[in-house]
């Protein structure tokens, strides 16, 4: 038998590549690209592009015409096996005669996990599980934190200088075309920001998702003009902000509760059907410690994006992220990886709660 | 003309790699490789091993042997045109018959700065200068430092959490062979430590330069206890201490003066003939805090070395980099770069002074 294993990753990293075309776009939905190749050719080609919209194999299949029979069906997560707002992946598969599938990752889904590969494999096709398995894992680490835990994938984004000084402020090019914070912003459905912040980003990529930005308002003078279309704004305020700030009037839109926390803000945005959300912490931290607090001691903390400055910093007062009150003394950090953006240094992990 | 850039390259890097077979043992003299190339094939190698010894050339030349004449010599320094304790490499080439030279850098020292080249050019020598320059000179970076400045090249070594707490320990690994911290010990000279760690590593790379430890005495029951045979130690302690601790007696050897403070520290390594030295912030940070503060307000500190552990720092009364007084309030730092070692991130990183 020959060696497929080589072609088999080179055509999942293709996958993946499709999906993220649709990057920011797909929640409630995971992002999906599938590829369908015959003799050693790419003939078909597709992603989920939205929810409501059809599956990447759908797509795929329609691409590929009467070549997808006898062909090779690359798809980065299990097709689906049940009748949903479209009909089952699968039936599409072995309707369209293709002879063998090969998937990235299972469901996250517990209960449907391999029901797709088992259906495929009692009609006769030939299917391979579980190939560039991490990279699969990490396109849909948010939607199958949503789908488990019923919660938004929480990720917190901060700089610090090189010596650990906590920075109120980006590196040089990050938030442009290509920077990580540009590219950053596209992947959330929503963004946590600082009432205080004098320079508000939206995503420089070319046809980028921009994350709604929720803004803390932590006292009445500090609340946001922003004129820029592409910038999707509400705003959280206690009754007394509220009230001062004349949010109505102004034509801002307001949450307006007896205390601001994570957790009615988390509340919010899964009634709005979203997967992710970025604490970015500029600005003023007063607004966003308390929150940032809350996400540690309630453990809904789940992943990091530091970003270290090309700078000693050695400025008196520098704010820190302070000693937590809580039992809790250290949390570890797996998969801790690093790349330069500009002059700065990103590094991301995902913290691990016992 | 065929394009040579490519291979030259290619060979310059190989003098890198070959160069730094000698790490940490050529101080006060720079670590240089040299490659004989003839028909596309390696005929002759060298490097420099120690002061005292021949230079790289001159190795690379007798490896050689006949097959020099009308090679390419490629050498990661200029070579030498003055008669020191060796006679200069410039003749030995010429004397070899070489016909072409690539030189990886020009001299770092400006007064002797391109003489060499100057030499082989007007012995009809054809001559390039300047291929993989930025990889060479940062072979060479403490050497050229040294000489340039006559003062050692000073680097720091710390550890942060991933939300910026200084932490008194090294990520797991990263000690032993082939981890960041084992492969840093052996490219310096000596390094400075409190007398309050209770670990002390030695490089665990095979035949490594182990680097004189100089250890900085805070109390008199803090001294060390070490019996590893590669363990080259010296104390610094004040006069009080240094009574108290009755040193002279339990064979210790011990430099004693009334203060204790880096400007010191360095003169004692000038006269040993150290080019560099690495301020490791582990143990008792009380200890070393006052030498840290000397070396940003004087402006001594060159580089930083930053290791990244995978924690989330929770403990009250964390340790960290304080705020100096000092009307300076942010160093840049150049060419920020990251790598893995195990499962932590380390950056390294260039201190600009204004």
């Amino acid at each position: 038998m020959e060696d497929k294993s080589v072609d088999d990753g080179y055509y999942i990293r293709k996958c993946v590549e499709l999906a993220r075309t649709a990057i920011g776009c797909t929640s409630p939905n995971p992002m999906v690209g599938c590829i369908i190749v015959k003799d050693g050719k790419i003939v078909g080609k597709g992603f989920h592009p939205k929810a409501g919209q059809p599956h990447a194999e759908v797509f795929a299949l329609r691409d590929a015409g009467d070549q997808a029979e006898n062909a090779t069906a690359y798809v980065s997560l299990e097709p689906c096996n049940h009748y949903g707002r479209t009909p089952p992946c699968s039936e599409a598969l072995i309707k369209a005669k293709v002879k063998r599938v090969v998937v990235g990752m299972v469901d996250p889904n517990p209960i449907v996990a391999s029901k797709g590969v088992e259906r495929l494999r009692e009609a006769g096709i030939d299917v391979t599980v579980g190939v560039e398995e991490e990279l699969c894992k990490r396109l849909i680490e948010a939607f199958a934190h949503q789908m488990l835990t019923g919660k938004p994938f929480v990720t917190l984004r901060y700089s610090l200088s090189v010596n650990g000084r906590i920075l109120d402020q980006l590196g040089k090019g990050v938030a442009e075309k290509g920077g990580y914070y540009s590219k950053l912003l596209q992947e959330y459905d929503a963004i946590i920001v600082s009432g205080s912040l004098t320079e508000k980003f939206i995503s420089q990529e070319p046809g980028a998702n921009q994350p709604l930005q929720i803004v803390i308002a932590g006292n009445p003078h500090q609340l946001p003009a922003v004129t820029e279309e592409a910038f999707k704004m509400i705003v959280f305020a206690d009754k007394e902000i509220a009230t001062e700030s004349d949010l109505a009037q102004k034509g801002i839109e307001a949450v307006v509760s007896d205390q601001i926390n994570l957790t009615s803000i988390l509340e919010y945005c899964k009634r709005q059907g979203f997967c992710s959300v970025l604490l970015d912490m500029r600005g003023s931290f007063g607004d966003l410690e308390g929150l940032l607090r809350e996400a540690i001691e309630q453990k809904v903390l789940q992943k990091i994006v530091m970003e270290v400055l090309p700078f000693w910093d050695e400025s008196s007062g520098g704010e820190s992220l302070v000693a937590l009150n809580s039992l809790v003394k250290r949390l570890e950090v797996k998969n801790l990886r690093s790349r330069s953006s500009n002059e700065s240094i990103v590094l991301e992990g995902y913290l691990i709660h016992e």
